[in-house]
């Protein structure tokens, strides 16, 4: 059977298929310079139409015509001229792989930090990335997490208004710029992750709903109708997203993938389409001898997702842990408005060290009972952050908690996260205390879609008085949104990253720290004068680390070594040794023999 | 969305809804004693048909109207009249279940009976397994696992021949027939699984063809055609088969589905069926609170097939193992023809106590290698047998190795198996020595199937130099099969009766047998003098079987006590205590307290 899309069988061959819904016919448009040439597909069964052509090689341009026009391919590799262009046919066997030591990295191992890659660089593609990954390397980054590549409309996107799953963004580079990325990657030892999202399509150039029903009436999502899993025609749109998955982990050797907003995802079938990736993953992973994963954010608080499929689980790896990030992020900020208003306590931090806050308590927010016990389900499955893209990118300034907490704090919360026994999640630029903002910007080309984002965006953030929102499609709002280069980093800059290096550091080799063993952690909060005491142990070893996040300094009674500080003069402190006392904002970490 | 086939969705209402490709049009007809009325289906969309009907109630009988005729519906739960008739509207929230304080049974408490509902009670029934649930409970039974009860043609099939997949044989009762079964069981606390088939469709009746592509030219099976997982419009076979899973894992509250002989299941898809029948279980199992249990038949030593679905494995929870039969019965038997061919040496059972036979090594049957190395699953996972119906019924005179042994050897070869840390499958009849055959018979109507039938078998056979072969058409072959009612049993029946009661007894509440623990197994064969001995330890407590197979007779002297011994008065024996030698074909359990 032929694949979908448009595929390079032998030299000078290639095979083209789509699913085309409800057509009289479909033709495939190949683009030669200037002229175009038409050849009718052939009907295989209803809706599956395809043909083999001679003459076609890598670099073609084409499209498939349907009876309302012309119409980039859904399975397109490659969309050179964006969204509304041609697709072009990519010959996957082209590129010569060099990554056949990689192994994999243990999940407890992970230091991932999450980048746009747009706002990374200077140059803002894939080769930008490539050429920082030694920077990464000294920060100890394990696997970086790319938010959505998939190909979206105009200069620069977030990446969630994707339209084109299957193509690299073309503002990004090219197929072979994406292979490059990943095979050097794993060549250092790094992973590479990436954000995919089907929960919805993005609205500038989605010719998707000229194919099929790849959207239903029947659900309801913050986007308006749910991407179809379970109604008429969902097989396609089912294969359409496996495929994906397949294409990612498949043919670029993507170690894994970041299910964006699986909440979102509306599926009553007796399989579930996170259950299907969940074992597409497992087979690819048996297939390389890597294991690929998959980690999904959701706001659910249900285990259910991260539960073994032979438990009837959806076989997710891990998820992203919203709560751990929102106490945090509360206790520091006192901010209390919208999801925000079910957190403020301090107090929630004993329990988000080894389960989510909420575990089936009332949600003021949500308005209805929350969360499952997640006691029982490993550290290991569960990704914090102390900032992430959504977290700063959703404010209506796109600030960073380095511009919201002062300097000793900002690192003990960094302690905070890093000291946990979940997989950490680094957002760029949080290492060394970016003061730029990440803001939402977008280039869509639509009028009317212009104007809408502009306003809708104001009329979003008006009510929260957070004055003055920038416009998302002005594009000061993507350059403000880049990354400093290190080269005008000041000395709190380097500072920081000393901190956030030497934690990583600690964490992946301290006997501790480096099994993410939640059952051996215990946090202790006290609310008064907002301490936080978070033990860990193993094997007769224990660490103790202090976090004042209060306003007065606090008396160290703990007896250990003192192995970290974050008041050393490496990270901008004063201490050159031992401290009595936890100033305001300062971390120290204990080591003892005696375990509790 | 309408669930598939006639379905009563409230009082006096019911829906219809049926996969039918490539028809003008699709109408349902509803008989009404002697009248029938016709209702046009709306094409849902294409290939799917379905109306809601009010005035139709439980009991209604109908059948679809296609292009080219009228044909019971591919999702029938039940034929009053067999293959060729009217299909029945089911109600299935009509039964009243008890059995919620069913929790399952461990796998490892497994002893199962492989039950021909058909020839298994003089009723030959489902009500006639009913009426036996005491004395299989004597016997110490703790699931039965139905020989397939999907409708095929005539008055009494093996099973192998259904073609109205989700209805239950007429011949053996109703719908709610069988919910008393399982119900009942489940009250008494013995599992019932089912025997169901995938991998082809029987010769007669089987009108699924005008209905859609069920069966495909891209893959060979020894029925012809396979059916198609992965070829055009495979998706409704594949939800054909899924919902079958369902319709007997969930309305009906089956514990576990044995599917027959997957290597025939052939599927390129990127999910493979079983992976998904397997995943379908898991959902299953965690609705019901109840391990459903996915048991397969293959023929090709893989352990892809048993391994976890998070390991990219099928999923499936054991697998029936040949190797270990086949080395008993040709060790037995001398039998050295077709398969057996690989097979005779005893010292075969080395290995085969713990592992597959064929773990790689080159197969003269196969002329390639065969199997993979299965030493690192665990014992659960394997269903052995002394006997089963194929190994029975696919000899050409149907004899059960009770004909073919003498006594004493009977009762150590079935010691063979029980001693295991495999679980263990009797084939009705065996534990008493049933001197009856159990042949393949077949009430085929088609008169070009029933004489082709009758010829092939004859064919099939000469080559052996069987002699004469009972024609599978004679209804005789099928009477002859029926079981020796209890009440004539001789006294050598209920003599091996005892044996297998007291073993199983034995299996089921020792320590050191209760764990299906094969890492604390070790099997010595002496080849000259054919005496088997299997060590199995736990926790200090050590028990050594030995068996012996040979002619003359044999020295014991292992220290230990003897705790059963197959030649005690109570199983036909003449010792009375201790024995200090084993006779020809004598087994004796030893306990000890020092541990290998």
């Amino acid at each position: 059977m032929l694949q979908m899309g448009g595929n390079i069988i032998k030299k000078n061959q290639a095979s083209f298929r789509v699913f085309a819904y409800n057509q009289q016919a479909v033709s495939l448009v190949v683009k030669n310079e200037d002229k175009t040439e038409v050849f009718p597909l052939e009907q295989e069964e209803e809706h599956i139409y395809s043909t083999i052509l001679n003459g076609i090689g890598p670099g073609s341009l084409y499209k498939f015509r349907l009876d309302k026009g012309d119409f980039p391919d859904p399975y397109s590799y490659f969309q050179p001229e964006g969204v509304h262009g041609f697709s072009q046919v990519i010959d996957h066997s082209a590129y010569q792989w060099h990554d056949e030591n990689w192994k994999g990295i243990d999940q407890e191992k992970l230091i991932t930090m999450e980048i746009h890659t747009g706002t990374f660089s200077e140059a803002g593609n894939l080769r930008g990335i490539l050429e920082k990954l030694d920077y990464l390397q000294q920060l100890g980054i394990t696997a970086i997490e790319l938010m959505p590549i998939a190909q979206a409309t105009g200069r620069w996107n977030w990446g969630y208004d994707g339209v084109n799953l299957f193509s690299v963004n073309h503002n990004y580079g090219t197929p072979d710029d994406l292979k490059r990325l990943v095979d050097t990657c794993h060549q250092r030892g790094i992973a590479v992750l990436l954000d995919v999202v089907y929960n919805h399509f993005g609205p500038e150039g989605n010719y998707l709903s000229f194919f099929g029903p790849y959207l239903t009436k029947k659900h309801e999502t913050p986007w308006g109708e749910a991407v179809n899993f379970d109604d008429a025609y969902s097989y396609y749109i089912r294969k359409y997203v496996l495929d994906n998955v397949c294409c990612w982990l498949d043919l670029y050797h993507i170690d894994g993938l970041r299910l964006d907003a699986v909440h979102a995802i509306k599926d009553n079938s007796p399989l579930h389409i996170i259950q299907e990736i969940s074992l597409i993953a497992n087979n690819l992973s048996r297939k390389h001898q890597v294991s690929k994963l998959i980690i999904a954010e959701s706001d659910e608080n249900n285990t259910r997702l991260i539960e073994p499929l032979d438990q009837g689980g959806y076989g997710a790896d891990a998820q992203w842990m919203d709560d751990f990030h929102h106490i945090i992020h509360t206790s520091l900020t006192d901010e209390n408005k919208g999801y925000y208003m079910d957190y403020g306590e301090l107090k929630g931090l004993e329990k988000a060290y080894t389960n989510y806050l909420y575990t089936g308590q009332y949600s003021h927010f949500w308005e209805k009972k929350r969360g499952t016990d997640a006691s029982a389900r490993p550290g290991k499955q569960f990704v914090v952050a102390l900032q992430n893209h959504d977290q700063v990118g959703n404010r209506a300034q796109g600030d960073r908690l380095s511009t919201l907490v002062d300097f000793p704090l900002l690192k003990a919360s960094a302690g905070l996260v890093l000291f946990s026994a979940y997989m950490p999640l680094i957002f760029m630029g949080e290492e060394y205390g970016e003061q730029n903002p990440f803001l939402f910007f977008t280039d869509h080309q639509d009028p009317e879609l212009k104007k809408a984002v502009s306003r809708g965006r104001k009329k979003e953030f008006k009510q929260f008085g957070w004055g003055e929102v920038p416009d998302p499609q002005d594009p000061e709002t993507f350059y403000r949104s880049k990354l400093t280069p290190q080269k005008n980093w000041k000395e709190k800059n380097q500072q920081l990253f000393n901190f956030y290096r030497d934690m990583i550091k600690l964490r992946l080799s301290h006997p501790v720290l480096k099994r993410l063993d939640k059952d051996r952690l215990k946090a202790k909060v006290n609310s008064q004068n907002r301490v936080v005491q978070v033990h860990r142990w193993e094997n007769g070893i224990s660490l103790t680390a202090l976090f004042n996040l209060g306003e007065t300094s606090f008396p160290i009674e703990n007896q250990g070594k003192q192995i970290f500080n974050s008041e050393w003069e490496i990270y901008g402190g004063k201490e050159t040794g031992l401290s009595r006392f936890l100033s305001k904002g300062q971390m120290v970490i204990l080591e003892s023999q005696s375990t509790p």
